[in-house]
């Protein structure tokens, strides 16, 4: 049997066929055209899933769900599109209608984030984990908690806004209206804004050279790169950047006491480089200092088919 | 049927036989002799049992289960209290011991602010909701996470220490080895510092005569009872600690979207004083702003009984 997982993006719709295992066994992006409203956009989608299965030389009989990964929230009950602020959804019944327009009748929907660790607990580097976190550093910082195998979505499908914890009041302002919240501290965006901090006030810094001396080419890879080169003004982004991402991870584990803590997004490719520092810090100041269950930290599996993966996970 | 309900405290051990509706029929109250070490507390705390089961005019056949709300970090399902820094218990099996010494083989035990969060949503404020989270404000912030009716205790029996939430790395050093932690900006003794600094700041101030002209006799109570008064430093403490208390409120809203927050602790008592100010901030805050379900935030039900009521509900 086979599984049919959607990663919905404002600008893309990636669809994809996957197996029992969570491999996938074809893939193919189409443009959401998001422009032309909430109905196009379930259209697209549902050619897309169409194509997909076409593409693996299947047919609709062979995949027993189709899942959805959205951003915004999503009813996952009741196929419900709650609400998005990059997608023209709100309270769209988007499950029906993929379900009318393709004839398979089983569609889920969730939060992308959400599908995300589920796509880890279930395929990923949480499997055999009764539950879990998925912590994904993007241009914000998305979540993803897993209870006892099943994403949990609070009693209104809103929870898991990792990203919107706030963890310093004097911190920079978020869209969301708070301020210091744990995006604006620890994503690849806040990366990239105390890179040019720190470039501003070390002009000998090697951050320069890398980024051919232009601001606008810094990246979460530049401070990184500096770092393992003896950069100081790189090795200080580095620092600051591992004190605020474990200082949300000590709260989460002092909060929800998972398993194992996933990480994910790009930032999550400098691999141990980041994560040994982040678990000895992690380790120090966690409040539960006694017995020996202690939640691992680890670089999340799935990389850029966690969406897919995830969405075809969602049925599981 | 009867239930048996234990609040295990460093200084007074209460025992109280509870009936199904969560109402105490009798209670009464035993020195701990924490000195005397973990078997001495564990013959307490059986003595404590049968005492009360007696003075209820009952026998042991008439009690369905002990529960015991402990301080510290309690194994639920092995009946061992792992560790405690109030009680000399580390790795000490209390469910079979207290078993052994009344007869009565049923025993729970249970970390205190868990079994209180427990009690809330059985017998308290939270009962008819499936999720919910009681914020306890003393000398710390106690927490209790219920999910699905049942206590969430993460894998290692350690969550819910919503206390120990950084939520300023710049605020004032905590004894778990942080800065900032929720506990030292929202709690009773938080108030009571913020109190005295701001009476420092203003002579003029109506809280120096409320305690007599005595900083040591400066509680919870003094910043509330003046700010009724009008009294502005006064306000100006209460704005504060509404400030911090609907951080940490909006933060765990933004994580676990509870049904409703049950706010428990001396402070309470300040009532819709305290909480209307509170909703404003979290209902203008907190991320979820579409549809119509947003978490309740009141007032917990039980007060000082909670520990009873709480470690009596722990077998439902």
């Amino acid at each position: 049997m086979y599984y049919l997982g959607i990663d919905l993006g404002g600008t893309f719709i990636k669809a994809g066929v996957v197996d029992e295992k969570g491999g996938i066994i074809y893939k193919e992006s189409f443009e959401t055209e998001a422009e032309k409203g909430a109905d196009h956009i379930a259209e697209r989608i549902a050619f897309a899933c169409l194509a997909a299965i076409r593409g693996a030389g299947l047919s609709a009989k062979d995949i027993e769900y189709i899942g959805v990964a959205s951003p915004g929230t999503a009813d996952s009950e009741k196929g419900i599109m709650i609400y998005c602020s990059s997608l023209p959804f709100l309270n769209y019944p988007l499950s029906k209608k993929i379900a009318s327009l393709t004839g398979i009748n089983d569609v889920y929907i969730e939060n992308d984030a959400n599908a995300a660790a589920k796509g880890e607990s279930s395929h990923g580097r949480a499997k055999g984990y009764a539950t879990s976190i998925m912590v994904t550093l993007g241009t914000g910082i998305g979540g993803g908690i897993i209870i006892g195998g099943k994403i949990y979505e609070g009693f209104n499908f809103a929870a898991a806004e990792i990203g919107h914890m706030v963890i310093d009041p004097q911190g920079p302002p978020c869209q969301c209206g708070r301020k210091g919240c744990w995006e604006k501290l620890a994503s690849a965006t806040s990366l990239i804004r105390m890179s040019r901090e720190e470039m501003a006030k070390k002009p000998e810094s090697l951050m320069w050279g890398l980024c051919g001396n232009d601001l606008s080419k810094v990246d979460a890879k530049t401070p990184f790169d500096a770092s393992r080169l003896g950069d100081e003004a790189g090795a200080a982004v580095v620092e600051k950047f591992v004190f605020y991402l474990s200082l949300g991870l000590i709260n989460l584990i002092n909060l929800l006491q998972p398993e194992i803590i996933t990480i994910g997004g790009g930032v999550s490719g400098e691999g141990e480089y980041l994560l040994e520092p982040v678990r000895k810090i992690v380790e120090k100041e966690q409040y539960s200092r006694y017995g020996d269950k202690k939640t691992l930290i680890v670089k999340a599996a799935l990389g850029n088919d966690a969406g897919i993966i995830g969405a075809a996970s969602l049925g599981l």
